[in-house]
């Protein structure tokens, strides 16, 4: 088994080797500039500790795990540009330090560039592995669609807000996982539950970041605390206000949230006033508790001699008990 | 062998039954109405003409060949934001329609539903087919970034124009060709020759474009004689004139191109008096004719045994004769 240090070690180098320094320059340098801001390489390292705990060699499967970690990249470029976001990992989005023109097409690129890296998958694994890729991306694209309808719907539900995120954000770790284990020959049975897991991490992960937004200490974060409500966005804290407030807060709620960010910090300063007064954070630190349960259920349902899932539960865990 | 009616009947079946008619609707229904816009659908028809021509079944290549077509309307849609385009085929853009946000992502996942159809391809046949795709889909994107590029810049050549056009429109029809030919498992010989083919009169098409633009009948062309003057495009003919012209003719283009759309008509005018004046319609006649020429040499070096190249040939003559 490697450790995560040796796997993102790994991952670090076969993605300094995609030759970007190409012309034209304004095509591929918005690409080498996304790769270089970082992060936690999450979807890629999933692929290889999946691959590796089911007793596969991870050099089999990093072309597709850079093709994950590529694909993960182009949506950010691409939503960025939806979202008008100036900054990206505390740096200038390519949008704006490039143009919008240059973000749409670079991120098209790296999209093929992806697929490049998948391609390159043992024949073996390729039609799998690319029919999981491509149903990932799909889905990815529909949860952003919903994510910008939600903005301007005033009846977003939680199972909707949910399922959103789940097209969003957690079917990508969990294609990430299952294609680490088809890759590594699992059985099919093996590959279901740990995509399974993926996919219920993945929710807990993003109810936790919709958490941390209101209630994290902003300079551990590294993000202004309260971003989700000064942009409006109806996360499940925000529903789950609404479907408890009495009328009066929920009156209130729903016409902070009309408003734009003139106010933002008293607004914000009210909204979590609300949220308090509701217990929204242990409301929603039980929420987050279900779908962790949820997912170690998936894991635990992969037979122990399959192989060693310590490695997997303590990211997993490292991740989960983050306050930043 | 089947006719070119036959062919086009095939594509249309099978593009009508790609399943669109889904949630969320804003991301589903850019694309039906991008697909309903029409077309040649000349990408995909030559993927079958190829495969047929070869002795495969165009059966085996239509998945491949409607990858091919959505993946061409993906580019137009994505161009179409980057342009500021209001219409394509007389009706208003995506980003018009709806908004560039939708066009955006609706785009990216015409791209990933190109590549399922790709992915489609039997497995003998995925991986060549699959990389040639991505190596097409990049050099695509790099010819759009060089057209964007040209537009800034006043030093543009020919042989940079000409590489410009080769990547940005001339591959893809290169690649429908020889992604038939693989799918029928031509000989590899064969199969680079029928991509050369397809190469060079991909750069014939698009200067037969670039003249008709200019010297076409407006009522038989569908679009504005004179749209690429108007938008100051940098084609082989405003090139070859930038060359040819005498101090004072070269300097008034130069001025005919800083200026807007205020005096589109006098502008389209005089620019197209000097283009008459430096016999640029025969030159560009000329430069064509060897395009037409080199790529039928390369269709001519494929033994006439291997298939019957008369509804290719048929095929290509129309297009080259069209004058409009």
């Amino acid at each position: 088994m490697y450790t995560t240090e040796e796997l993102i070690l790994k991952i670090e180098i076969r993605l300094a080797a995609i030759p970007l320094n190409k012309e034209p320059d304004k095509l591929y340098d918005p690409i080498s500039y996304t790769l270089s801001l970082g992060g936690k390489r999450m979807r890629p390292l999933l692929t290889l500790m999946a691959c590796d705990m089911f007793g596969g060699n991870p050099e089999d499967a990093i072309e597709a795990a850079i093709g994950l970690e590529l694909f993960h990249n182009f949506t950010l470029l691409h939503d960025d540009i939806m979202d008008n976001a100036p900054l990206r990992r505390g740096r200038p989005t390519v949008h704006i330090k490039w143009n919008p023109n240059n973000a749409i097409l670079s991120g098209d690129t790296m999209f093929a560039l992806a697929y490049r890296c998948i391609a390159n998958t043992s024949s073996r694994h390729l039609k799998k592995t690319l029919d999981l890729f491509t149903k990932t991306a799909i889905e990815v694209c529909e949860g952003q669609q919903y994510d910008m309808d939600f903005e301007l719907r005033q009846d977003v539900t939680i199972p909707e807000y949910i399922e959103m995120i789940r097209l969003k954000t957690a079917v990508l770790p969990a294609a990430a996982l299952k294609i680490g284990a088809i890759v590594a020959g699992a059985n099919p049975m093996d590959a279901e539950n740990i995509y399974r897991f993926g996919e219920n991490i993945g929710i807990a992960f993003q109810l936790k970041d919709d958490l941390l937004d209101a209630f994290g200490a902003e300079e551990l974060f590294g993000k202004v605390t309260g971003g989700d409500i000064a942009a409006n966005k109806k996360t499940f804290l925000y529903l789950k206000s609404i479907e408890k407030a009495n009328e009066s807060d929920r009156k209130k709620l729903l016409e902070y949230y009309k408003t734009g960010s003139d106010d933002k910090d008293a607004k914000v300063r009210k909204v979590i006033e609300i949220y308090k007064k509701l217990d929204i954070e242990i409301i929603t630190e039980k929420e987050i508790e279900q779908y962790y349960q949820a997912s170690l259920g998936f894991l635990n349902r992969i037979p122990e001699k399959t192989g060693d899932k310590s490695i997997l539960y303590g990211f997993i865990e490292s991740l989960m008990n983050r306050d930043y």
